[in-house]
């Protein structure tokens, strides 16, 4: 078809794509209504992929590959779940699978809203709520909530719902109001089938007689403060008077002798793919492959209370359409998408992913204190930003890329905290309290940075590196001494942290020429707690991946998610999640690897992430660590004050003067 | 006297000041020649001090508390080390002491020159590098080095030397040409009292008759590059165009309700003192007490090789003159000092510090996905900054302040390795070969952030927090609950990390009023490896505060250094460092205590961190922690694209546009 002739295979569909996909699947089953969860590119196999990118490197490729795509769809109204393939070029259904029952599909957002509304015309509801004496002015609201898992038992799809009151103002913070309700709901029949009384005292205590109780409340929209907004706050315009330093092909992007490409999916958002420095291969691929977010409240029906962020819910359906000025600073690429509606019909993203460059401080500095001469750099880094709101959270990630080859994955949280009722003068001691009968629950997110390296070539391994003082002896003899202590991960694995224990991704065939070792990229990341359920509670069973913060597998094309490709209720079989992929012990030495970066934040909320919760920051960074013979960010050229047009404040009082004159600031100043 | 009556009792002395004290102390010894090593502010006690601060803020202060000084010096040309204090008021020498003979004072750079020329003019040394056959174009430099410690016996003042060759442009690198032999000096005689042949195999073996082998060089400065410059980097310019958000009055900043006062010392550098947010007392004073440079070659003469940064060199007296552009971007205010040299003159330290705004992402952000209401705050940041050169290494030390109260300590190290000559061929289990001949040592940086905190007044604790999974019981019989459990550290003590521990400032007297729990500020920092070297080693003995990250002591006047007073050649007493002080086991349970962090930076060189190396970056923050009832950037206003005028990128195929029409880009957006 003429649409995708000039499309590369890694392109996310466009609207056109996703319409044929699901017109074909439609006119397949004429007499069925479908029901579509997700319609995405199938990227191609690494082993056809790998070849092409090189090539198209190299400017020696071929056609593209192909385009397929696959749909993963209920026939609407029943349990009946499939998975299709489709060749888009041929204009082909290639195949059409029924999945096993205890495969359930994600949410989304259509099936949400009839869910929420459903539930809150329920009359056993609407009973429960008006014996609870809500004043006039509030509405209820419903946020629907996976409904986990709490039996080995096969349950139909269920959904939990947690209630909340609100004003009429649109940014009014309805999670300042919970419910002491929560309807269980039957995703097919959109029946409540359950209406669960939740503990609002500090123990297990159920109390059915509860009325609302008023409190001062606490809003988060500027137009609810109470308080003067900052009027000190002066603007700060960031300004590339000759243009940005990046340059865009479609979604290939070249910037300070990085290269890669963008993909966007409907579960994982961001994508990168073929990254590449100064020609040389870094990584294959680079995805959020999971997130689990369990709750530390030990009481039913709080103790289902998870979520699988990427898998239950999508991060890439939830991208924000990011705002100039707002979520971006200064000058901006929007890189914009479309993703399937539950009708199979086309659904923009707009300004899913956000581009630009910032400064970031020093890069390198060195002053020679004999001759004054200053030698330094400014760090200039480009940022690849997504942001998604996943019910009351909302996660900032972002990809930040430096100049010295290093690539620094940036989650922040922010959002609002998920909160539960309770009553007056009650505490617990697995929450904070938050405002007046507003208890917000100690959680953990633990998300799963996807690694696919080509670390100079497809062949790696990963080794764990450690420093070990030596013993006090005739080689120590004063105790000074200390070395590095490698071991090579040679199957698939789980591993762990230690403090300063760092993981380095090596390729054994080439050597550095300066050290002598294998060349190679570090992962840098901190030292966290890791999932703190046990592993025999269900949170455990089905979240294995949160228990470690490093995996080791051997590539397998179908091998994307942590937790397993169908996460919604999931009763894992020890098989179809990264647990499972590490035990079978694949040699993972010298091959094609994948790593598995498990990142943990353990959230005890304190008051002041409520209303609405400042950023909480976590950096992951991939550094070159033995791959270049010498610092790569050597070649940026000297910083000075013609290209930065920095100003001085102008108070001279306590000020040497540093006029514009002074252009080459840093040429060598007086002797010392 | 006239000169200091409107100064503020924690001003840094100024020129006049400077050169009183010294006239003051040669007036009193007229027959000796002084040597000075450190002229600076004593601080009035803090019992003096708080009421003073306090009434100031609160516009009821009487008249400024007497400014004094200190003197250390030495008569010239002697070991009799002599502390002074002069009270500026009255310009009289309220005391001499002399010094202990164990005690040393720092090196200066007065001395060091004196020091380097006369090693260089040496015969013996001369000898020795005729013998090692340099190049007629590489002339030797000297650097010189405390000389540590490796007995019990109290040496005279000693300094190690390590030579380098180099070419004659003023940006060369000569950490690349590191020769064979270490003469060591007595700093009074200035004569060279041994000269050290260095070990450069693969063990502790001497190669005496080794001579100089050419290799390619591997230079830092911009002129001396074989590889060409990047030439597609675009400007990038921070633009305020209605001027800062903050004000100055003398050494009294405020911004966004950060309310501080700047101070300078030789020794420490950049001293923040009185640090209050929207009025509440946070900390009395925040300083860079100590730094301890340790390296783990285990063999002589390396073993003794380690620096107290703060103690023996002055994180002050290094301050770089921090240049418009390179150094700082933006819109730039800049504050000098001045120190005085070793003839107790004063010397200028101009743009020692520097302090501008910068945009750091994204405050907080919630969309209500409901009614598509977004609420979002760019977060801006008050950067303090000072660069410091000791030797080969540079310190970028920065207090980031934010708009949500938190405070973050950022370290960034950079600059060149020091580097050691190893032979052709061989390589060490406890370095890194980063040229031919040229290998770096592993080495650690332990920084000591000494906290003096007054949350919410003087009497504070700290709490030790972990958390902690539920026993699977009745009360968890789903296994999915966690608590916190908190230590009170009720008796100066060390304190160690885990995984997500925290330890939290608070005031027990003073009660969150949505939590119920004490106000409280959170350290968070990264768990890290401690000092590698053994407890018995002199390297263990003399910087016991690197084995613990966390110490918590009753506050004295007197105890800012946490490896003591006089760190150079050291002989630790077990009672003058910040162990002896922690083992007084004082109460520190509502009291007035002081917080000391060790920072550690273990450093593993790699050859990208060479010729210069890429900035490493450490971050601890300073973070609101049940201090305030809800979010306290609640009142930052919402980010607008008027205020921030950012741009789009000038190619619309993939962007949805957003044109500057949208001025009001957060608006409610469509309902979903």
């Amino acid at each position: 078809m003429a649409s995708t002739s000039l499309k590369h295979p890694l392109d996310p569909l466009n609207a056109e794509e996703l319409t044929q996909v699901s017109s074909l699947l439609k006119a397949k089953s004429p007499d069925k209504s479908l029901h579509f969860k997700i319609i995405t590119i199938i990227e191609p196999p690494k082993a056809k992929l790998r070849p092409f990118l090189k090539a198209e490197r190299n400017g020696t490729a071929g056609p593209p590959l192909p385009r397929r795509a696959s749909a993963l769809y209920y026939h609407r109204g029943t349990s009946d779940l499939f998975l299709a393939e489709v060749n888009i070029e041929s204009n082909s259904v290639d195949k059409v699978e029924k999945l096993d029952p205890q495969f359930h599909g994600q949410n989304d957002i259509d099936e949400l809203i009839e869910l929420r509304d459903a539930c809150l015309k329920d009359p056993k509801v609407l009973e429960q709520l008006a014996k609870y004496k809500l004043p006039e002015h509030l509405e209820v609201v419903c946020d629907t909530w996976p409904y986990g898992r709490d039996s080995e038992d096969n349950l139909p799809r269920y959904i939990q719902c947690y209630l909340f009151a609100r004003s009429s103002h649109p940014g009014s913070n309805h999670y300042d109001n919970p419910l002491p309700i929560s309807p269980v709901m039957d995703m097919i029949t959109k029946e409540v089938i359950d209406i669960i009384r939740l503990p609002t005292g500090s123990d297990a205590t159920l109390n059915h007689d509860a009325v609302f109780e008023t409190h001062a409340p606490k809003e988060y929209h500027h137009d609810l403060q109470s308080q003067p907004t900052r009027t000190d706050l002066k603007p700060l315009i960031v300004h590339q008077p000759e243009g940005v330093s990046f340059t865009i092909d479609g979604y290939l992007i070249k910037w300070q002798k990085w290269r890669f490409r963008f993909g966007f999916t409907w579960r994982e958002g961001m994508v990168l793919h073929d990254v590449t420095y100064d020609g040389r291969e870094l990584f294959h691929r680079l995805s959020l492959s999971e997130m689990f977010v369990p709750y530390g409240d030990p009481r039913y029906p709080y103790s289902r209370k998870s979520v699988f962020d990427v898998g239950d819910i999508g991060a890439g359906v939830t991208a924000n359409n990011l705002a100039l000025g707002c979520d971006c600073l200064g000058v901006i690429k929007y890189f914009s998408f479309v993703i399937s509606n539950s009708q199979g019909q086309p659904v923009q993203k707009p300004n899913a992913i956000c581009m630009h460059e910032i400064d970031d401080g020093i890069g390198w500095k060195h002053t020679n204190s004999r001759t004054g001469a200053v030698s330094i750099i400014r760090s200039r880094v480009l940022v690849l930003q997504t942001i998604i709101t996943v019910g009351n959270y909302e996660y900032v990630f972002m990809w930040h890329l430096d100049q010295a080859a290093g690539l620094h994955y940036r989650i922040q949280a922010t959002g609002i905290l998920s909160t539960a009722p309770i009553d007056k003068g009650a505490t617990v001691p697995w929450g904070t309290n938050v405002n007046e009968g507003v208890m917000a629950p100690f959680h953990q997110h633990v998300f799963s940075l996807r690694i696919d390296p080509c670390i100079d070539g497809d062949k790696n391994s990963v080794i764990e590196e450690d420093s070990v003082a030596m013993p006090m002896d005739d080689s120590n003899p004063f105790g000074v001494g200390y070395v590095t202590k490698n071991r090579l991960i040679s199957k698939s694995t789980p591993l762990d942290s230690a403090p300063n224990r760092v993981h380095k991704i090596i390729n054994p065939s080439v050597l550095n020429k300066s050290s002598g070792k294998p060349v190679a990229y570090a992962i840098h990341s901190p030292m966290k707690q890791m999932l703190l359920a046990h592993p025999n509670s269900w949170h455990g069973k089905r979240a294995r991946y949160a228990f470690h913060p490093f995996w080791v597998t051997a590539h397998r094309d179908t091998e994307l998610y942590a937790a397993g490709d169908y996460t919604y209720q999931s009763l894992p079989d020890g098989k179809s999640d990264l647990e499972g992929w590490a035990d079978r012990r694949d040699k993972t030495d010298d091959t094609d690897i994948v790593v598995w970066h498990s990142i943990s934040l353990t959230h005890n909320p304190k008051p002041e992430d409520y209303p609405v919760m400042p950023c909480d920051t976590m950096v992951v960074s991939l550094k070159p660590s033995g791959f270049f013979d010498q610092n790569p960010a050597l070649d940026v050229p000297q910083s000075t004050q013609k290209s930065n047009g920095s100003k001085l404040v102008e108070d001279t009082a306590l000020t040497i003067a540093v006029g514009e004159k002074d252009a080459d600031c840093c040429a060598p100043k007086s002797k010392l």
